[in-house]
């Protein structure tokens, strides 16, 4: 049998700022048979992420920051090609945290690896809809911003992955939905997915036009906000919150290539007379929802209730590319990395 | 029986910045006998606190603004003169939110007044750590900062009414206590209620200085920040804070006299990353703790772990100079005025 090799990317050096494509490195290694325990798996989707952004700081953080020169890490879906582990047989659908990577051989605990159900979903909807962004946005809706029938709901990034979700989730509940997004292409699929009002924040210019289509749209103000975006959209939502408002703080996309002093929300003292509870939260210490999420999305994607949106890059040679779109605003829904 | 006669205060005009004496403005009226169903009180003392900043500002917040010309309110406790009304007797001890005179008559109701028990604590200890201040301390830091045994605590404004509350109460829930403070006398009084670590934000002087002191007494970071102060005091707990952290944002006086644009806190991206909680709050949303937190202050007091200072002026026509004391730090513990 040829020996099996892996075409992989690492950080070159550090960005500063908005990343480059210099500061990537791509390189090739052979990818070894398994040992004891290990299995060796051919991934067929990966996943880029705003996340990754701030494990390319050299600082603290919840995760440790990325090697200089090391294959960088991240979700992906692939099928087992060896096993010596029993609880793995060749062809099983994987999740790991082995992306940007076509190829690897690992213990699945050191993977973070685990079978997937061949439910006949699409592959790629495990690094979506019904996987890590699918599960922020389910339990940051439901359980962060404790979103209750009848809310009115701003949810910025509305066209993102967890955006998207975010919104059909609040709307499968009852709620009144204001969604925002850069661009009339991601304005229409957001109304698509059933949100009562769109913010092109774009057009908007900034924290008085976003107050002003906040106003608008939700003339009593909002009960929830669900933050991917931080920035003027925060400092908006915290100027249009009803009383006992719930912010679900879940990205600061705007604050992540800051090089400057970012500036807070000049409002916050609204936190107090209005009672605001501003929570941030990770996905990962929410896996206990993971049964209710996966029983629930397998639900209303089947009634139809639930639609996603993938943006689909060709090709481990792209991984960068993709990863970049994220901050030009390249994606609509979810953005993958086609391997297999 | 001659008439009896009230002493009372109106804002004379919106304060720009901090108050001025001559934003304030005095006034004689007649008490009237009380109707059917109304009771006379005499005050016997008046609170002033920070929250009536802002209701001197012509805005919607919780509580309607003052009126000009019209005499403010506050709480206040004093004794029943006459009475119309088959719950309260002559003599009674009466809390209500008629401060700012020194008599009224009124249906209790409308008054917010509320008989209290005669149990031997002096009447002034109702407007402070019994009072409004003390039920303010303990809900927010059991109850929206959901204080454990063993937390790491930072409270800002720990010399204050609230503040010096919160420090006793973490101390006796056996926490590691740091308390700020503006001053030696202050700081010492902090470290008299058994706070482990004070710091003298005067010596501190900005985000980096608080930043430098808070890791020296607290090298893990803190569990738990009560902000009485807002602005660099709450950037800098964001900065120490430790992954799950809970703030409860009771007010942020550094800010109520900003005319300017205040500046939110820079490093409000932690929120995110370190999950943090930031969560308003306001007392009345919290009688329902009352019960709780008068049995458990007259055992704490009874028992010495509680103490508390008051800083009183005498007379009604200190008023005035009494509340613009709270902006220059005149107090350490609850600011006072005597009127009977």
């Amino acid at each position: 049998m040829a020996q099996l090799t892996s075409t992989e990317w690492a950080l070159a050096r550090r960005p500063v700022g908005l990343p480059q494509p210099a500061d990537f490195q791509k390189k090739t290694v052979d990818v070894p048979e398994p040992a004891e325990g290990q299995i060796q798996v051919q991934n067929s989707w990966m996943s880029v992420d705003p996340y990754m952004r701030g494990r390319m700081y050299d600082r603290e953080s919840y995760v440790p920051p990325f090697g200089i020169g090391e294959t960088m890490t991240g979700g992906a879906v692939g099928r087992v090609t060896a096993s010596k582990n029993s609880d793995f047989q060749v062809g099983d659908l994987v999740q790991s945290m082995n992306g940007w990577r076509t190829a690897w051989t690992a213990d699945p605990g050191s993977a973070m690896a685990m079978k997937l159900p061949d439910v006949g979903l699409p592959e790629s909807t495990f690094l979506g809809v019904v996987g890590m962004p699918g599960l922020t946005a389910y339990a940051g809706i439901l359980r962060i911003a404790e979103l209750k029938e009848g809310d009115t709901v701003f949810v910025s990034g509305a066209a993102g992955a967890v955006g998207s979700t975010v919104v059909q989730i609040a709307k499968i509940r009852n709620c009144t939905v204001i969604g925002s997004a850069g661009g009339a292409d991601k304005c229409a699929f957001v109304k698509s997915l059933g949100a009562d009002h769109v913010i092109d924040y774009k057009e908007a210019k900034g924290f008085d036009g976003l107050v002003a289509a906040l106003q608008k749209a939700a003339p009593k103000g909002i009960d929830v906000y669900f933050d991917n975006v931080g920035g003027d959209h925060l400092a908006a939502a915290i100027e249009v919150a009803r009383p006992m408002a719930r912010f679900a703080e879940c990205g600061m996309i705007a604050q992540y290539n800051d090089t400057g002093t970012p500036v807070g929300p000049h409002n916050i003292i609204q936190v107090v007379g209005k009672q605001l509870k501003v929570q941030g939260f990770i996905v990962s210490f929410h896996f206990d929802m993971q049964p209710a999420f996966v029983a629930d999305m397998a639900k209303w994607i089947g009634s139809g209730q639930m639609k996603y949106q993938e943006t689909v890059m060709e090709g481990i040679d792209k991984a960068p590319d993709a990863f970049l779109g994220l901050f030009s605003g390249a994606n609509t829904g979810k953005m993958l990395v086609k391997l297999g």
